[in-house]
């Protein structure tokens, strides 16, 4: 029988030599950090005891007025006891007190998002205790100043909210190393800590209305609340956005025993990767400091020394630990592991492991590597967990020119070397603040912009996210402007420790030369150069061996394990991709990328060109002059279709039918509408009053697509006999030729059938006047609603769909694409919506259209082929939908072929897990 | 078991006292015309014998490249036999030679759409023994030349196709009666009517290279197959387009045996109804002709004699026959009847009964009638086909000023007297050509015609339907100016034959007054009257009744019977019915017209009476000056809900809030916008560039609705409390307020949320406020296909949804209400859409959406209150999809009112009569 003891919830989970009660795989409950400290325990490498307080706990916190369960303090208490008992010390002894640390750990990784407490348990008592102990009267006070700092800053809500407001406890600091004349907190005494902890204090309860807690159990409750309500903070609620992380999923609390890198010059705190999670490559590496607590390597305040370069001789035994520990957790993990440690008098103490984030070049690199060394499979390769598809763009995005990069060089233009965080190229202008940063973009969408700090933090998220480039004075490879960086694919040079950075004059000062806020500066994350003004760039060496073949295949590594990644995509992938191209190049680009069709051609970038005889065409008064008009275009057309057929070698093009309004080709102003009516022998007022004329309120709704060629059955014709003459052309010379005649816009089953009437019997034309026959379909374009909700009756006639999810969208949500720039961000920002709807499908609402219009095309046609040509068919999200809900293929720009590729083979693997 | 013969579909349908194939159920099979033929027979009136081909052949000749079924002829065969014995006279006999009559007879009546010909039989030889056998040789060549013009005419094609082209028939007729020196056609001798047989032969001859036909059974099936190709004739399509008649029906062919009106002075052919159908009073009325045949009542050439008149003087036998074959009718068929008749030597006989069209007045009285003489049920007086629903409008137009034309006969503007032939008041610009009409109409949609007429024909259809009022020299009450004018409602006054039109001088003559196309004429359908000039109007009784009070109920004998239907339509409807009103008096005239509450009262014109504030809000640069301006608009925001709240006296009131573009708002012109500026103390260059970024491509898919209020929450709360203050205020005078708050263009649920949270916040804080509270609803408009989709999740919070049709209509079709113009009449005249999705709602594509929506919201809510506001709460076929679907209510203008609660009564009985 259930009693109410057997099903109470557990709130609390211990880790420890005394029993562990969680592991890996209940990151839902234990976040991230806390189930890997519980794996870690498990498979017994060194973890200090300490207990997870679950993601359980948060939820009822929130649902709950910010309180507990009821028996959560039981429960901790409990947990305390056990690591009391397996670390032989007692929180809040004042002879052999136990000190803790408190920190956050979400399910999935938000590094610096959320707060943490360490040294908790100090007081003025325990302080004695510690420094009988460690025998290290200045380690004791060190740690209690911090313990203070961070519990004022955290807890008590004391760090300031923005750059202008003053850091009262940094400014203490800094009076107090001016009054002692040192330059380094480690240089000041302990009876000058002792004095700091005492300013702190006193500063709190100014600041505050009230004393700082001295009992040991409130401070560790005040830094539980902290954490809890961290997670609802405004960067931890921006980065779960940016990222797509429920705000549901709370974050746990993990208490733990302390260890101490600070203890002295055996002591270090650092973080390590299993390999280099920029370009990929193999081993080791991380960033480390000795004597120095953990926060003080991620803060990137003091530049810390590398792992590969120095730890061997530095701590030879410990670098050795650290090694085996690093191989044993990526065999255990299958995934390159990024690491929190603490080497505590000679011995590596673990403080987290986690999957690694890593860059798409790393992504590829380790996938493939992993594969060839045997630790998992072609499918686990695949996972999008492992490389994002997204992240796969990063290949093929441009780098710096060798040659400009020399002449930069020759001109003196290398201003200095940083560390080289985030591969990949950018050139933009100087910006110091985050905040400048988004005042700037919102004045011009596209600025580019590089910014560039002494250090980033979680607070200069959104400017991040709007610059092209981060450079930083200070920090390493794991700094959070790096690990942010690598995590949103943007090129990132750290630790370029010539900068001097003046925020106040709006000044970097590099040897001596000065720049200000607004100079182009370039940054090339490869190789960690930073250049005054711009170097030229050139194509990724993916695009040369591929497009220009000005590289050859073998000679490229990069190339390699990317054609290697591919082969297992396309072996994997079930979704078909096309490319959307209107021209010979763009499609032959594509079929480099791994295009197999083109999914759609549209034919008015042409008209664009014969701008003039276009114009004829739409200003004729009668039938006869707008055929007379038209008979001009077609050889064009014809010529432009044939350029195609013949790149695609067989591969199937659907072409679209003439979609936008009349007036968009028309000129609007007086000089033009003028030398028009001269070429065509009218007026300039004629042609005004045409233009007017096809003026319209709402041209998104308007007279466009198949509306065209209804009421201008011989635009249609001109098309039809342009695609079937070029196709006949084509084939003549031993090309096949598969066109796809596709409808635009069609709304009612019967505009779809005029048009298809129209298309049919022209093939049948053309074909009896060149003796010969071509295969092709006819079907329609999917982009308004009513199509899909009588996409059965469309389907009767037409042979294939094609999701026109641009317009679809606009229409099913009611929001123009060229208007809703004004409300989307407050949309995105106050979660209205979930994403930008016009970057991945909406799938209830335009998803739940598309459905429908699969299932019933299906029934009423079997083979009825189904595509999407939105822009949505190069984004991974929308891919996976496009897979689940069974389309044939996707079709998207020639440079995002390669990402399709990917995600529609996630999406394949992703289904056979779920099965 | 079946055998081949006993499966073969039967094609031919006879009628006579030998035995009568069909009923007047079969009208699907036989048409209307042979259904009531064949019915006719059977409860013994006298009728001609013959038989029906049914519409099966219709739709076989069409699938069928113009041809028969194979078994038709013998079927023909046998069935002409049939009637040879029945009438003892052959076909084609040299002795005693059978005519026969071939008609057209659709499913539903389309009068004078398609073809007729008389006297098929007649040839050289069979004309001699007509003469002999009546002993009158003039009526037999008469018969004979009316035949060869006909079917030259109709059969052979020779009719012209526009005014332009001159008729070969009428001009040798004319020709001859020039030469004879008389003017009437009756007055040609036999001689000269036999010349005009054999030079309208000649003429055949010359227009189409082929000899007239002598053989008889030859041109019976010329006039078969010619009655078939006239069901695809222009002028039927149009017709059946504009009464939402399908194509795939067909038409029927009714062959029959001669009568003849035209045999003497003891002849006459005639249309008889059996009550008056313009304004319903009872007694047997309408036209004959002495000595004529059928057509020329109708044709309107000759102005013809009213039977209620003089026809008991003329022949008093006949026509107390036709007045108790009027009564057996009506008690037959439980309706008035439209009786097209023959009186042969004396002797009545019956060639068609049909229910009879009537105008709208016509229609109410004569069921309201039908029902106190016991005739009919209410229910059956409620059917849509006895009271088209729209057609009740007419009972509420304007009527002329009884002192205006008073006034006007004293300035000697009186200019004639006609026959009232459709009531209503009509004032327009003379128009002479239907074509003309068209013209002007393209120029100018909202142009003002008198279409002027010596009489009008099917061609004059298009040009008839624009026309505000139809004038004619010539024909009578039963005339087809008359007939159509009725159907269509318009104002209609025929037989004035004191206008003497000459089409080429483009002038109108009346007692020596010359009036040109394009002066203003008035037209009074109710007396018959024609006056120069603009007449004022005045509101109809019903109005005085009902909102001006101007009028003793008792007074008014329309009112009297519209308020017994009313009192039928409530008890019969489920819909309630609302109505679209901003303002009290408005809200006043609907409650008057029976609307039951508010289903939506925009809130944006109240902000256009205060502008100058509400600019001052939109241009607001921080939320303290938006929120300052828009402390300014609270109170008059407010006193205008009170003043609607007062007026409705508790019936449910939905405001919606603020729902346009606030581009809408600005001024777009220079002095405008510096008069705005200064008045804020601005520049126009401030103001200039606001209303251009707030200027957007798509504004109808632009940042409007409910984005509004989400992006500037301010102003939702400002409504919100001017809603809650007002519904105090007047709750606290003892009326009851039930406000219901609308948000608008929701297509997320967070959105909803979102504006709901701060409605429901505001209510708390004014209830808390003022120490009281007030019941309300907050619920959403659904408008655009998202919402349908998600509207399970949107009904979880909301507790009503009204479907905004006119903008699901624009989304869910991709077309723009303010754009379509430009290919929507195209779309209709070739059947690309059934009907204009703007008018009527578009029942599979958006209907498709609605019923999703009221499908899943009511599984989420099973209260949820579901209303529609577009203006297709105003159309009846619209209404009755709503009542199909389930709704609560439908809304609409105020003047709408009686017409939906009409419509929502017939849904209701027909949904019974399926069941």
């Amino acid at each position: 029988m259930a009693t109410a003891v057997q099903t109470a919830v557990k709130y609390v989970y211990a880790f420890g030599k005394l029993g562990t009660d969680g592991h890996a795989g209940m990151r839902d409950l234990l976040g991230g950090k806390g189930a890997n400290l519980a794996e870690m325990t498990r498979i017994g490498l060194p973890v200090p005891a300490g207990f997870t307080i679950a993601t359980n706990v948060c939820t009822y916190y929130y649902a709950h007025d910010h309180t507990y369960p009821p028996e959560l303090r039981d429960m901790v208490a409990e947990a305390l006891a056990r690591v009391e008992e397996e670390m032989g010390a007692k929180f809040g002894s004042t002879t052999n007190p136990l000190l803790l640390s408190c920190r956050s750990g979400a399910r999935d990784s938000m590094p610096g998002m959320m707060d943490t407490v360490l040294n908790i348990g100090l007081n003025d008592q325990t302080v004695q205790a510690l420094a009988r102990q460690s025998r290290n009267e200045r380690f004791a006070w060190d740690s209690y100043r911090r313990f203070v700092q961070m519990y004022g800053d955290v807890v008590l809500d004391m760090k300031p909210k923005s750059k202008e407001e003053h850091d009262p406890f940094e400014e203490l600091l800094q009076r107090k190393k001016a009054k002692a004349g040192v330059k380094h907190d480690h240089e000041l005494s302990a009876q000058q800590l002792q004095e700091l902890v005492r300013e702190f204090k006193q500063a709190i309860q100014e600041g505050t209305g009230k004393d700082f807690p001295d009992d040991p159990l409130e401070q560790l409750w005040g830094a539980i609340g902290a954490v809890f309500r961290s997670w609802m903070n405004d960067r931890a609620v921006v980065y779960r956005r940016t990222y797509g992380i429920p705000h549901e999923w709370g974050t746990a609390v993990n208490v733990q025993a302390m260890v101490f890198g600070n203890l002295g010059e055996d002591c270090a705190t650092g973080v390590a990767l299993t390999r280099d999670v920029a370009l990929g490559t193999p081993g080791i590496n991380g960033d480390y400091l000795i004597n120095a607590q953990g926060e003080d390597v991620v803060a990137g305040i003091r530049t810390p020394k590398r792992i590969e370069e120095t730890l061997e001789q530095d701590m030879p035994s410990a670098y050795r630990e650290l090694v085996e520990i690093g191989q044993k957790l990526e065999r255990h993990y299958k995934d390159v592991q990024d690491i929190e440690f603490t080497v505590q008098k000679g011995h590596v103490w673990m403080l987290q492991t986690r999957n690694a984030k890593r860059t798409g070049f790393a992504a590829v690199r380790i996938a493939v590597d992993l594969v060839n060394e045997g630790l998992i499979t072609k499918e686990e390769a695949l996972e999008a967990r492992r490389i994002p598809a997204d992240d796969l763009n990063q290949l093929l995005q441009p780098v710096f020119d060798r040659a400009s990069k020399q002449q930069a060089v020759k001109a003196g233009r290398l201003l200095a070397k940083g560390v080289n965080a985030g591969p990949g190229a950018a050139v933009g202008r100087i910006c110091f603040h985050a905040s400048d940063a988004e005042v700037l973009w919102h004045k011009d969408n596209h600025v580019q912009l590089i910014l560039v700090r002494r250090e980033t933090s979680p607070e200069d998220l959104r400017g991040m996210k709007i610059a092209k480039g981060i450079l930083t004075a200070f920090g390493g490879a794991s700094s959070h402007a790096a690990l942010v960086s690598r995590q949103m694919g943007k090129p990132c040079v750290v630790g370029c420790s010539d900068l001097e950075i003046d925020y106040r004059a709006g000044t970097v000062t590099v040897n001596g030369k000065v720049l200000c806020a607004g100079d182009v500066i370039s940054i090339d994350g490869f190789t960690g150069e930073v250049f005054e003004g711009a170097v030229q760039d050139r194509p990724s060496e993916i695009v040369e061996v591929l497009l220009h073949k000005s590289l050859a295949p073998e000679k490229s590594e990069l190339y390699q394990r990317y054609a290697q990644l591919m082969t297992w995509v396309d072996e994997f992938r079930r979704l078909r991709v096309r490319t959307n191209a209107d021209e010979p190049g763009q499609a032959a680009e594509a079929i480099a990328f791994g295009a197999e069709g083109i999914g759609l051609c549209r034919t008015e970038h042409m008209f664009f060109e014969r701008i003039d005889d276009f114009r004829e065409m739409i200003l004729a008064a009668t039938v006869e002059a707008r055929e007379r008009a038209l008979a001009k275009l077609l050889p064009y057309q014809r010529a432009d279709f044939a350029g195609i057929f013949r790149v695609m070698q067989g591969r199937p093009v659907t072409i679209r039918l003439l979609d936008p309004p009349l007036h968009e080709f028309l000129p609007h102003h007086a000089p033009e509408q003028q030398a028009l009516a001269e070429r065509l022998g009218t007026t300039a007022e004629a042609i005004a009053r045409r233009v007017q004329e096809l003026h319209e309120f709402n041209p998104m709704l308007g007279h466009r697509g198949c509306r065209l060629g209804i009421v201008f059955p011989e635009i249609t014709r001109m098309q039809a006999r342009a695609i079937f003459e070029a196709a006949c052309e084509v084939a003549r010379e031993g090309v096949p030729v598969v066109p796809e005649v596709m409808i635009p816009l069609v709304a009612f089953p019967t505009e779809f059938a005029n048009q298809e009437q129209i298309v049919r019997q022209t093939a049948a034309e053309v074909f009896a006047a060149q003796g010969m026959e071509v295969p092709y379909l006819v079907g329609t374009m999917i982009e308004v609603p009513r199509a899909c909700v009588c996409a059965g009756q469309i389907a009767a006639r037409a042979e294939f769909f094609s999701f026109g999810t641009n317009d679809l969208t606009q229409t099913t949500l009611g929001m123009s694409r060229d208007d809703y720039a004004s409300y989307i961000n407050y949309y995105r920002e106050h979660d209205i919506v979930p994403n930008d709807p016009f970057q991945t499908i909406d799938r209830l609402g335009v998803g739940g259209l598309m459905q429908q219009a699969v299932t019933s095309g299906r029934q009423a046609r079997a083979d009825l082929k189904l595509g999407i040509c939105g822009e949505h068919g190069g984004d991974p999200a929308s891919v996976a939908f496009c897979h689940e809900i069974g389309l044939d293929y996707v079709s998207c720009s020639p440079f995002r072929v390669p990402v399709a590729r990917l995600a529609a083979a996630q999406a394949a693997v992703a289904q056979k897990a779920r099965k």
